[in-house]
């Protein structure tokens, strides 16, 4: 057996239906997740192959989704360019050493990303063999932009204030920084395909907070510069809130496909794009709150609207932890009885 | 002497240069506020008149912008519907006792909120008095989606999911809700004009959280509904984030401008609502951290986007604490300036 949905999307080839996965399907949601977040430290189940397969497999096994994205986080790569990263639940990522001189940004330099981060290929590997076919083996990795705003603010923020007021005041050191994250993921995105990932998604969570000139100049070379250089496999860009992007980067860059949240049209997307890039997206993942039988009406009318071709069914941004069981499964379930 | 700069730019005609002010320019960023700060809790400082008025002018004194914005907040329409609002300086409003039933929802009823909020009325009096034409007096309220989301949540959210769930799984309730704060609204805008201002701006802040979809169904027809019944003063509506929303804000309302967010170009925006409707934003708030020449240059280009007619010049969200004075200047001297 070979699910082979997913890639056919993301080559445009002719499917049957469109392939289904969820953002953080793997996760905080599940009660076998919860079993194991009760016995292992978050970083102990990211960092144990056997534990973050264990994981990445759960919602396999339970829902069968056309995709497994691999359980981990994507502020490895602050913590294989030297920083501290602690994961306190409830409160979300803190790194308590953050970037906030240039001497300091300077002082960053590309790590040997593949000896730091080996347990995530070596989970990657376990995952792939396991999964023998049922579903596509999705790596990824934060976007440069993403990863310099957690590494300069130093946890979330309201308006990431800090991480701008580092990149206006001192580009160069700015610069710097996303030059070395941009070139130790792209190695560790290489490595995740060279351990079994078929397919990578790049997280720019954050990249919405910058308006189009500042998008321009902070994140979008960046992006570009791992897509083009990513030729092993195709790659999923995921530009959370910049919906004014979307045309340039279906155009001026070699991903496969873009994915959108849930403010951007199916309409407004395909136009964007010129109906010539697979799109993913973009339930809104409160709507996984409304009863099974309305998540299904709402997935098939999305599917109507984006179409059966070059797409990927998938919420707008990740799964929240309170979504009953059911309710997931409605999700994935309208897509396999899509008619 | 009369400055009727933003009156004009509202109504359309003719002005020499686009009027400007900053949104939250009556704050925390001055060192008078700061003073005031220390000597009164907030919610004094908004209900005690003189107070009010004291603030509201002091960036008129200290930088000459073209139009004065009550000191206020938009959640005294929640006190005004009998709910409790708390203000720790530091970390945002809370509402320690939300609403989370249908029943709960159902038994707020609407207030008589010129009683209530009598203050604010009396702040509004005296600084259009002292204005004595130096600026526009500009009276706000929050826009009833964001109001409902305090109202739900009880305080700021990452995704506002608690809201949505409510909306989604107890509709009728919700509208309900969103019916009395819109009428309370209408009310409440109506006293600020007859107690002398001069326009009204709708902070619709948490719009953006909702997809297209929701925002026709949970923030449109209450906008709409705002907008069309004030037809004693000009209306600015504010939809932070529904970049999707402008072209039907500006041909389905009787708004008289929109505010719009840096995320949104110029061009865009003039695009979407067919340059007819007056246009008011958006510099990034986080550029004011910038150096004061680049400041002024990067208004300038602002500028010479957007046009000068049909456009008030302003920030694309409110100013943030630790803005410089001088580069809070540079950005009205820059409009001033302007050639």
């Amino acid at each position: 057996m070979q699910n082979d949905l997913l890639l056919k999307a993301l080559r445009g080839e002719k499917v049957d239906r469109p392939p289904v996965w969820m953002m953080r399907q793997a996760g905080r949601y599940l009660p076998e997740y919860q079993v194991l977040r009760k016995k292992y430290s978050f970083f102990e189940r990211v960092e144990t192959p056997e534990l973050a397969a264990e994981i990445t497999l759960q919602p396999i096994d339970r829902f069968g989704p056309d995709a497994a994205i691999i359980f981990s986080d994507i502020l490895v790569i602050p913590q294989a360019l030297g920083f501290e990263v602690t994961m306190n639940e409830g409160e979300g990522p803190r790194l308590p050493n953050p970037v906030r001189t240039a001497d300091q940004a300077f002082a960053v330099q590309i790590p040997d990303v593949v000896h730091h981060l080996h347990y995530v290929m070596e989970a990657i590997r376990i995952t792939r063999e396991r999964l023998a076919g049922r579903a596509t083996m999705i790596g990824f990795a934060g976007a440069p932009w993403t990863i310099l705003c957690y590494m300069v603010e130093g946890k979330g923020s309201k308006d990431f204030s800090r991480v701008k007021q580092f990149c206006y005041t001192e580009p160069e050191a700015a610069r710097h920084l996303l030059d070395v994250i941009t070139k130790t993921t792209i190695t560790y995105l290489k490595a995740q395909i060279s351990a079994g990932a078929q397919t990578v998604q790049v997280f720019d969570s954050w990249a919405g907070l910058l308006g189009p000139e500042d998008f321009s100049e902070w994140a979008f070379p960046y992006l570009k510069e791992i897509s083009d250089a990513i030729t092993e496999a195709p790659v999923i860009l995921y530009p959370k809130g910049s919906w004014y992007a979307l045309e340039r980067l279906s155009i001026k860059t070699t991903a496969a496909a873009i994915g959108i949240d849930w403010t951007v049209s199916p309409e407004y997307a395909r136009n964007a794009t010129r109906n010539e890039i697979t799109l993913q997206g973009n339930f809104d993942p409160s709507k996984l709150m409304l009863p099974p039988n309305e998540i299904k009406s709402g997935v098939k009318r999305m599917i109507d609207r984006f179409g059966t071709q070059r797409y990927i069914v998938n919420l707008g941004h990740g799964i929240l932890p309170n979504i009953p069981v059911d309710n997931a499964r409605a999700f994935i379930d309208a897509v396999k009885e899509y008619r």
